[in-house]
């Protein structure tokens, strides 16, 4: 998806010096390419085999509530500590200094149902990780992984090899 | 819409004592319902009168990026501070007690774009009315304000009088 990714602005030294972040909203803001980023990121998977789509806060909102309302399905959020109203169950994960936490409401998800798990970025991989687990926890299926962006030198992957895992833009390196 | 309605849950003592939050994941993590809640709010509108369609972080993204990719339009986000990586145009608000603030991308709206600016729930409406001003205040004209969930009894619509409005679910209380 070339003509996609030229629309990825990459800002310098954000959030910290060194870092050139891959900011979406450039892309997102383009009627026609976040239509098309939407239906080639679902075109990866099939609708008859995913029951949910998990959007991880908050970018990952974005993408995954969109694929929803195409596949008319439900939409689940995974989320920072705190922000859920109802029982919930926690998990930390390692980062690369310290740890971070999701959360996810104890009833999103009932035993045996297929979900799909969406972000806009895949990084070193650790949330989307604790989010598939998470998925597991409660008893359900991951049916997949799907990003828009993929930080191919970062190998996030090795973290999802379980997983059917789709990216539609590559950058391998900063 | 009450068959939508009844599919809220309301949590009590959330965020705090004495607060009954209206708790939205219960009716988006049934599809149908997400679908009809989306075909909607957007029924409310008119989309050859709309360029942009607006979230609110982190709820907001979740409606306004539906609505986009239903009607092939471009999303924008408005965020906490510090979350967008490129320049920013920000502009604080009060709350009960204390500001808050919020973010938009300087180049998110070019001079005269009509922007919807979507939200999950209307309380006191500080917040979309801050919404609103960014957009103003980067030339662009507001299309109008939609919501999921109106609270009535806090009479945020009185913030938002110049501006179409509309919410599909309201509650006169607590």
């Amino acid at each position: 998806m070339e003509s996609l990714k030229a629309l990825i602005r990459t800002v310098p030294d954000f959030p910290k010096a060194g870092i050139g972040f891959k900011d979406i909203t450039t892309l997102i803001k383009n009627g026609d390419a976040f239509a098309a980023a939407i239906d080639e990121m679902a075109n990866q998977f099939d609708p008859d085999r995913v029951d949910l789509i998990m959007g991880i806060e908050a970018r990952g909102f974005i993408f995954a509530s969109a694929m929803a309302y195409k596949w008319n399905k439900g939409f689940i959020p995974v989320r920072k500590p705190g922000k859920l109203p109802a029982q919930t169950k926690r998990l930390e994960y390692d980062l690369e200094y310290g740890t971070d936490a999701l959360e996810i409401h104890k009833d999103a998800i009932q035993p045996g149902q297929r979900v799909l798990v969406i972000d806009d970025l895949l990084a070193t991989g650790g949330t989307v990780a604790a989010a598939c687990q998470l998925v597991e926890q409660l008893g359900g299926e991951v049916a997949g992984v799907g990003f828009l962006i993929e930080l191919t030198f970062l190998n996030g992957r090795a973290k999802l090899e379980q997983y059917k895992l789709s990216s539609l833009i590559e950058f391998d390196s900063e």
